[in-house]
């Protein structure tokens, strides 16, 4: 497949150079962007994984099974009775009025306080990403972004043929004076950079959430330097002890744009995310929404209105941390009674631990022994743009039983001391090192330093 | 905010070398192609024409008050009962295989013959037009449509900074001879022609459906060529005499994208439609959808696929026949009573009938007057990519009762006749010509040919 996405050159006379290959008879009508869109590492795991008896660590699936379907069909029964003929209609590009007020209550726990017309509700908060992408990305622009990133938003960014720049973080979030020297590395170079893509607070896939103080001080660099804030928040409302930080967006309104989502507070097969944008950015994401898809599912989010009307929605919030909070504290303890010459992060929410093996092992070449293990994974490669990450795995806690995560660790355990076993037995280098705190997940990408 | 739309020069350096205004800080930041995002002159009209002393004849919503809203309750319901945690799951990109198997049966109605493989669900047709655009134009493209042409897909191709060339119809569609004239001189031109965008049956605006014979010689023009063809079919299941002839699809696998939808044949709220495509495009669009949303709503295509199964959906394509065919006639009628100096399209099917105004008379100019008058239509220069359609009206017989429309067109006639008054009056030309056969629906447009 790969080669198949190499651009044939076009000539000026608008014929193709070469002809279709016997695959593909369009191979020449694709157009650059085109190239840029590949299948992550991500996806071709969750076929692999998805046979029952492997236990999966590597998909990001909230535990569904958690929501009472009740809740659900009691908010689908009402929207059908009293409004059914609005709810099967087209709606609004901009999305449901009520449901865009009730959005500021969901934010509102997270310090954000805004106005209902700056709100764009979007098909998850995947196509918020895509439709800020459509508008801002021109080919050869660099996004910033935390080093390791989420996979399927470096897969936009990358589709509109612009570049990731990664910034290290530590167990504190993204370092604002590395920010602020691949800033001005990349100025010096000419690039054109056009925001900060961030994930603040447990972070996917590192764990990690932003520190207050570095909030209000990254805000600045990027103020400084004129770049856009783009805050991914899908995880924010669920923490395990204490509250996080407020969201940067709290902190001002003109230069952040925040994404926001129901897939991980109620369920994502409804497929209703949300961005806040400053007033004039927001008109051209209802455009960009109108040209996209005419109109978010009005049936979606009016059963998702009923549902916050309805239920006690914050309790469940509360039901889902428990949940979440259980497994991540059997995963952890799990790593230490099976994987102790490892380090991990050990997050206060959201879904994700992100594992550093032991030197010299490749988390993307154990991949297939794991799998033969009956353990799946994602390797920390395809959180980088850059080939980092081979010495990381991210290890999903969200989806899995506790006591799946316990037979899935210790099988990962498994794999990891066959590695080293391995490795021992074909170099005479003695005992493998073993780093216990990592202080950034990759040093500066070699293509872009 | 037009003037917003322009395009600030970006230096070598990656500075803006002008800053943003005073209306929006990040006017220089964004990609070249948001200045082809502009609001649709449909779209303006909507807000106007949602007051409800206004009879509307303007928009394209299906009338969903015909669906019996237990069809869609018990198929939730058992949705919820049986698969529930499925249902609020991530789900695959490609859509639930069981739906695509189903999309066979409805699509083996116009003589397709597929593989449910070679099948991506869309969130609506609308986001399969999105994606194909994505992975087809660069900038510069030219894509071939019929003019006039379906505003939203359009507006779509300009924002992919591609051009459209309008193809003249008669009232057998598409005419082949002036689409082979056409890619000649864009050829030699030096233009690059990616794809011929067609909605062959019951055409939105024009209501005139491309004659049997005519769809192999277009698939050939476009063969010779190496041109495909994006075949755009939400209206073909919803005749109201005889079947209209097959599919292009069903003449070729190849050489040919096809859409569809469940907006018209069952609800758009749902925003479930479907691409078919040859496999190498297939994979393709696969993996834009996936990074543009992840994957389709679960929730809605599994209701759908339900519903399918539950219900008699054939029996309720039936009665929506029957609704749009009783308004159809209730429209031509009132024409023939009321506007007796204009002519227009006598649709088999669809939504729209494409009026033509006694010449001298501007559409676009005359809307105010029609508001004022308590009737709303779109001007037929929404559907032009070049300043065409002046003299041309869409009408939607789809929502308005019969009495409304009866009513609006009145209403209607009572503006026409104005504006004849007003015209009478200033000049003295002496009685209008009008014309009762339109050939062809525009020259070709001034600033293509």
């Amino acid at each position: 497949m790969k080669a198949k996405q190499k651009r044939i050159h076009v000539s000026e006379q608008g014929r193709p150079t070469a002809p279709g290959n016997n695959l593909d008879p369009w191979y020449s009508s694709y157009a650059a962007r085109a190239a840029g869109l590949s299948a992550s590492e991500v996806r071709a795991l969750f076929a692999v994984a998805s046979r029952p008896e492997v236990v999966s660590l590597a998909g990001g699936m909230p535990y569904v099974s958690a929501l009472p379907e009740d809740l659900v069909t009691n908010a689908m029964s009402t929207v059908m009775r009293d409004e059914g003929p609005t709810a099967l209609q087209y709606g609004s590009g901009q999305g449901v009025p009520k449901l865009r007020e009730q959005i500021l209550d969901v934010m509102a726990l997270e310090g954000i306080k805004a106005s209902a017309s700056d709100i764009v509700v979007t098909t998850g908060s995947q196509h918020a990403l895509e439709l800020f992408s459509k508008l801002f990305l021109d080919p050869g622009d660099v996004v910033l972004s935390e080093g390791p990133s989420y996979v399927t938003a470096m897969v936009i960014f990358k589709s509109y043929q612009a570049e990731v720049a990664h910034v290290p973080m530590d167990d504190n979030g993204l370092i604002p004076e590395a920010l602020r020297e691949r800033i001005a590395q990349l100025k010096a170079e000419g690039r054109r950079l056009k925001f900060l893509y961030t994930i603040p607070t447990f972070h996917n896939p590192a764990g990690v959430t932003l520190a207050a103080e570095r909030r209000a001080e990254i805000l600045q660099i990027a103020q400084e330097n004129g770049i856009l804030v783009l805050e991914d928040n899908p995880y924010g409302l669920l923490y395990f002890n204490q509250q996080p930080p407020n969201a940067i967006r709290s902190l001002d309104e003109d230069g952040v744009v925040y994404l926001g989502t129901f897939s991980k507070t109620l369920a994502p097969g409804f497929r209703v995310g949300w961005a806040l944008a400053p007033h004039a950015i927001r008109e051209k994401l209802i455009l960009a929404n109108e040209a996209a898809i005419l109109c978010p599912s009005s049936f979606s989010q009016m059963v998702i209105s009923e549902y916050l009307s309805q239920a006690d929605w914050k309790g469940q919030i509360n039901t889902f941390r428990g949940v979440y909070k259980e497994r991540k504290e059997t995963m952890i303890s799990a790593l230490e009674e099976y994987l102790p010459g490892c380090t991990w992060t050990n997050p206060n929410g959201g879904f994700y631990v992100w594992l550093t093996l032991p030197d010299d092992l490749d988390s993307k070449a154990m991949l297939p022994r794991a799998v033969k293990e009956l353990v799946a994974y994602t390797p920390g490669t395809a959180f980088y743009a850059d080939g980092g990450g081979r010495q990381n795995i991210r290890l999903s806690f969200c989806y899995p039983t506790p006591e799946q995560i316990r037979v899935g660790i210790r099988r990962l355990a498994n794999v990891v001391n066959g590695e080293l076993d391995l490795l021992h037995t074909f170099t005479s280098s003695g005992p493998l090192t073993t780093r216990r705190s990592s202080q950034s997940f990759n040093a500066p990408p070699p293509n872009m330093s």
